[in-house]
């Protein structure tokens, strides 16, 4: 068991940290919200008035943060967690950040000798809590090697999926996928019913055929075609088109950089951004499915 | 066992007609091409010089014909088999075809008392060779019932989408979304290799992760992903370019039809025409991954 | 001064066949609607009890219908004006139709030694009221020389754009490329907009600068920039979205008969489905800008 | 008269430095490139041997530079010219540079009491080689104001688009248009040919109705069409297709600060990168045009 540090308790690393403990590791947190360390507190670890404090002895620090400036600042600088942790500490940044932000701080990190490991999540706030995440990872194969136990204690898949920043790319080429997947499964779903088609039965069917995705099998976007999904509840719950906008955006900002060539991801990043602005940001993603309707 | 008519004897209907000798059916056939009308009979099929000679005497009649104008022509007018067959014959056209066209011949069926059945394929010239094709069907319950013994001597899987036309339309359905599918995966496949990321590994990740779907299940676009894909093979087999086209094409004027709106299914629509237009309309379809190599 | 058969009188073509009668010729009408009938016998028209009343004895027969299939019917078959019109008689159509039955019309007609001259126009109801329409021509250069004369009576530009049917598919890539003009300009404008800059000042820049377009000349689609367009009159009046959407799918299916890529032209098409399907279709076709609005 | 340093001296900056000479200014000129610099010594500018040293005693500072990085770089930091010109210099960027980039630099000169203008410039190498640039400025009235005079030393229309990065944004709207009419201008002309019209007819029509747009009256991307375009002259010179799609990802960068949806945008970018990957980066961004022909 080892002494893990762990800064950003909201509603994913909240659950990630006290899944932490329950693992029976150390783990001293922090989080600008004191209210959000007191309940970690509660559940078994040790709460710290600074993130500086906090990574004062650990083993490992692990970061859960909404944006690339946040890991910037926290990692790089002058008073950088890469200044002030002990030599040998494992550096896990699980936020979903840009990949040229996860590069630069691991290029920092190894410059100092650290194994720095991008491990963006999957699996939403369920998962979180559930302990059983995806997390996609980037690295080194001794620094993905050293993370892969510690990421065991909050997730149930670990991939690695290539060098520094890979795991970054890895998630957002995954959710760029998923968006496109949800909006077409979308627009071909109207398109049948449109000429009369029930949508369950032509969703059996697309499913077994040519057309099957994981939108199809674990979340269809027709309100009644799956009891338990948001679709069936009026689209609450699970994964928010805000978010799925900010990941989109995290892609056009990596197919910028490469200049690469996304047409479909591109255009459905133009319309989650539509559907965000006309007031559907909460709403989960697969409410995407009401713009084809009439 | 049957006396069945079939009509229309190329790629894909001629060794369909075999399965139906195989399967012990009397089959009476025609083609265009004596040539092609030779071949069935050395199979032990009954060849015809005529499409109505064939269809004499038939209990069941079978078509498999390029599109909607060849199907109103054999069934429709005072020539057409609506007026030639006998009473309680079963109509069953396996062509893949505008909607509208196949609505059209099932009404003018319907007044005359005959079940009509619009039963389209997916599944390639492999799935005709070995019987294992999907059929999608539109049609009364009564006629399908009827139509679904038979098929079973050409298929594996066989679908009732809806009334008359719905066949149709849930083919098109099905395969504008594997265009979206398919292009969708090129674009994040190519995505992480423009960031250095290994196309295996990528895949395997976003396979069991939400963007999972059959391209990458078993289709990958990427040479050498997967060693028996078109795309391992210089794009050679497969579901060539321009039927992706022609049906994104019948999917397009469904779309008008019923003024829906399908943006991704209108872009792949493009993108497909001017895959073919550079000279790949007989490549696979899978070939779409060279639009966004360098 | 001729004797003009004028089948039509909606919107368009009552003051279309106004402005004839207002030029000295003599003008038979005819509508489904009595009430349009009378509205033209009161100005000076002629009016008939059916079509072919309306067409004997005349010179010209110009026709302004909804979609192709009335004009296939009125002028086709053994009833059609092709078999009932004396020799030599000008036959004009005004509707705004798929190209496909503007040649099979045309094609007809040249059989039985008849000038067929398609006419689509631009120019809306305000247009037409002040005879100031657009004539997109296609036909032969006599069909266009005798058509010429008639046309001026109610246009201000009459254009031959080539052969049978090239008047619509040059009104509908007029149309298709008007529909992206709109729509990239909004965009740009909204852009401009989320980072403070002032619609006006944006647009007087881009109007002069290579952005420039007959929207920011004529149309600007942000309320409040120029006065007395739709836009700054609650999107009232103009072309309405479900005209815009009408022309967009002739767009469409012309390209599908020419295996054309038009990606921007598909998406507009899309966009203009989805504005309509959410209840704007009876809104100026500027009012798209609104999509792209917080 | 004024004395100006003016940093970078590329195709651009070479001939607008030198028609500074020729208003009779005072130039100090600095470039990595020693060549570029000798060349304007050639031409009655003083060269210098750094950037420090060049705007040493400056009252105006001119940069014209490849991206913001650069910018940021020469203008901010301990050793920037922020900290090293004299009180009262009016600091110009005519880079074409994303806006924040912009902002962040006007913002710093700002607190030191400076007035900085972001101008980016349209018009090409033979607008700049000519005088006859267009510059669209962000900034203060009174820092367009003071830079009004010394830009109309190079340009024929200096334009204040708004306050700091205004410019820019200005600028990457008006390009972003400018690329979706050229590829709406191309797909409507190819359809229209793929109907057997001719283009140069088609054109015609078009620039006079509502599909008029800038590249119909002074660009046609269809050979032959007009004679002096780049289209007829094998897509060589005229304003490349690489730089096309940086602007197109300024833009795209913009439209993501702002969560901005702009869906032909963003398609128009996916396919400017394409057809750069494709090899077609140094034509002329009418090439386009290719990318649509059989």
């Amino acid at each position: 068991m080892s002494t893990i540090a762990f800064i950003g308790l909201g509603n994913m690393g909240g659950p990630m940290a006290a899944n932490l403990v329950g693992a029976g590791h150390t783990v001293r947190v922090f989080d600008l919200n004191p209210a959000a360390v007191s309940q970690l507190t509660e559940q078994g670890a040790i709460g710290c008035k600074t993130s500086c404090g906090a990574v004062a002895g650990a083993e490992v620090v692990i970061t859960m943060l909404p944006a690339g400036k946040h890991v910037r600042s926290l990692y790089l600088g002058d008073d950088g967690f890469i200044n002030k942790v002990g030599s040998g500490t494992l550096l896990i940044d699980c936020s979903t950040i840009d990949s040229a932000s996860a590069v630069a701080v691991a290029e920092a990190a190894a410059a100092q000798g650290f194994e720095f490991v991008d491990a963006p999540v999957s699996g939403g706030t369920a998962g979180a809590a559930g302990g059983t995440l995806t997390f996609i990872c980037g690295g080194t194969e001794a620094g993905f090697g050293a993370a892969k136990p510690i990421l065991e204690g909050m997730g149930a898949n670990i991939f690695h999926a290539g060098g520094h920043g890979a795991g970054q790319v890895a998630k957002i080429c995954n959710n760029m996928l998923l968006s496109i997947l949800m909006i077409g499964t979308s627009e071909a779903l109207q398109l049948g019913r449109d000429h009369g088609l029930d949508a369950a039965v032509l969703s059996e069917i697309m499913k077994v055929s040519s057309g099957g995705n994981w939108t199809l099998e674990k979340y269809n976007p027709c309100p009644g075609v799956m009891p338990a999904t948001p679709a069936s509840n009026d689209y609450q719950g699970g994964f928010m088109v805000d978010l799925m906008a900010k990941d989109l955006s995290l892609a056009m900002m990596a197919a910028g950089d490469s200049h690469s060539s996304t047409p479909l991801g591109a255009l459905a990043t133009a319309m989650y951004r539509q559907h965000a602005r006309q007031g559907n940001g909460s709403l989960d993603f697969s409410s995407i499915f009401n713009q084809f309707q009439k």
